[in-house]
C-alpha cells in the first residue's frame, strides 16, 4: 500500500531534508520512525524535492510503501506521536501505486518571509529575514512580475549547482503580501533550480532598497550570468509552502 | 549616570534571567557586554525581577550606572550590536540616581500564550502552550475574574518557594484575548509570587477543559493549599510583558 503524507518541519535544527552521514536530517528522522514501526525493516521515503539547511516546510509531500495494517486515519497520529517536535504530519492518505511524490509534481509554491522596520523581532529570528531599512514594495512587485513566464534561469541558479539538463523553468505566479511591517513573497512554478528562490528574493530586496531598478530583471535573465543577479538570501525566511499534483493522483 | 533600559529576550536558550555559575543567563550576557564596553570594569545590572528558564520577556526593565560618555541616544545601537541575537534592547533612557528597577515597580503585566486546536503549530512550540482539546474561554474568563483583588496567593505559589514575608498580593486585571485558535492570557498586578502566573494559568486551563468549575477559585484561594490548585504550566508560553513605574521615575 502506498501512502502520501503532507508534512511540515522547522528547518532550524536540521542539516536540510536529505539523508547525509552523521547529520540530523528530516528524511533520516522520518525513516527512523518508520523503521521502528515496521519492526526494524528499512522503509525509504520519497519527497517532492529536497530543502536546504535551515529552510522550513509547511506543505512538503512524501510517499512511502507499507505493509502495516494500520487504518489510514490512524497513521497521522501514530507518526506524530513518534516524530520529534520539529516535524509534524498534517495528513496522510492512501494513493495509487503509480503516485510518485517527485515525478508527479505539477506546481510548487515557496514563500519567503521578510520584516522591514527598525526593531528586530528576536522571537522570529529563525523564521524571517529582517531588514533595518524599509523596502519599496511597489517597486519589488514591479520587478517580481517579470519572473512570470518560461525563462532560462541560469542567472538565478547557484553557480555550484550540478543540475542535469537545461535551466529553463516556468514561473506561474509571484506576489508580495503585506501585513504591517511583515512581508511575504509568494512564488509558484513548475520547477525550481538550486537556490533559485533565495537568489530571486535577494535580487528583489536590492530593488526594494533602490540599489537596482525594477526594469533590470529582464536583462539579468537574458545575461544567464549568476554574477548579474543579487545575493542569495539566508535560508531562515524560506518555506516550501505547497506542492500541487494532478487530480488523478488524489 | 544611571540608565534605564527596556529589553526583550527569547528565553529558550537561557537558564533564566539571573546569573548562575556555568549557566547561560540573560544577566550574565548583558553584564559581559557592559564589561567590554567599560574596558574590563565590572558593571552590575538590576532588573525588575527574575524570570525562569524558558520564560520570555518583551518588556523587562533593567538599570545600571555608567561613567561612559556615550550619548543616551546611541546606547541602544551600541548594546544591540554587541548582544547575542536572542536579547534585544527596545530603548534606553537616562533616569535619576534614585530610580531602582526592582524597588520602584508599580505594576507588572505577564502574558501567557496558548493555542487550542487539533494541529500543533511546530514553529511556535517554544513560544506557546498547545492544547489538543478546545478550551471553554467563557468559563476561563469567569474563573480569571476571581483573581482580581488583594488575596493571599499561597495556594498559587510554588511549594518550594522561599519568599520572605507574606504571600498577599494584588491582582488588578485579568483577561483572555482570543484570536482564532490562539489565546493570550493577560494578568496585571503589583507583585507576583514564584510560579504564580504559571499555576494560575494551569488552574484556568483545567477550568477550560471542564475538569474544574469556575466557582472553585475562591475556595482554592481561601484554602492556602498549593495542592488544591492546578498544575504549573510549562515556561515557554510565559512572557514578562510590561513593567510600569510611577511618573516621577521617568
Amino acid at each position: 500500500m502506498r501512502l502520501k503524507a503532507v508534512i511540515r518541519y522547522d528547518g532550524v535544527h536540521f542539516s536540510g531534508y536529505q539523508v547525509q552521514p552523521n547529520k540530523r536530517t528530516v528524511q533520516a528522522e522520518i525513516e527512523k520512525v518508520l523503521f521502528k514501526m515496521h519492526k526494524n525493516k528499512p522503509v525509504r521515503i520519497t519527497a517532492s524535492g529536497r530543502t536546504d539547511q535551515g529552510v522550513h516546510a509547511v506543505g512538503q509531500v512524501i510517499h512511502f510503501d507499507t505493509d502495516l495494517s494500520i487504518p489510514t486515519a490512524s497513521w497521522k497520529r501514530a507518526l506524530n506521536t513518534m516524530l520529534p517536535d520539529d516535524i509534524y504530519v498534517n495528513y496522510v492518505e492512501e494513493v495509487s501505486d503509480q503516485f510518485h511524490a517527485r515525478f508527479d509534481v505539477k506546481e510548487k509554491e515557496y514563500r519567503y518571509f521578510l520584516h522591514h522596520g527598525s526593531d528586530k523581532d528576536i522571537f522570529r529570528r529563525n523564521y524571517e529575514y529582517h531588514s533595518n531599512k524599509r523596502l519599496d514594495v511597489e517597486n519589488m512587485n514591479k520587478a517580481a512580475e517579470q519572473f512570470v513566464g518560461t525563462h532560462d534561469f541560469t542567472a538565478f541558479c547557484a553557480a555550484n549547482s550540478n543540475v542535469k539538463g537545461d535551466k529553463i523553468r516556468t514561473v506561474t505566479h509571484t506576489a508580495f503580501i503585506e501585513d504591517g511591517d511583515k512581508l511575504i513573497f509568494s512564488i509558484k512554478g513548475t520547477g525550481f533550480l538550486y537556490n533559485m528562490v533565495r537568489i530571486i528574493v535577494g535580487t528583489l530586496v536590492e530593488v526594494g532598497l533602490h540599489k537596482r531598478s525594477a526594469e533590470e530583471i529582464g536583462e539579468i535573465l537574458t545575461s544567464k550570468d549568476r554574477s548579474k543577479a543579487g545575493k542569495t538570501m539566508p535560508p531562515q525566511g524560506l518555506y516550501l509552502w505547497k506542492v500541487v499534483y494532478s487530480e488523478k493522483d488524489k
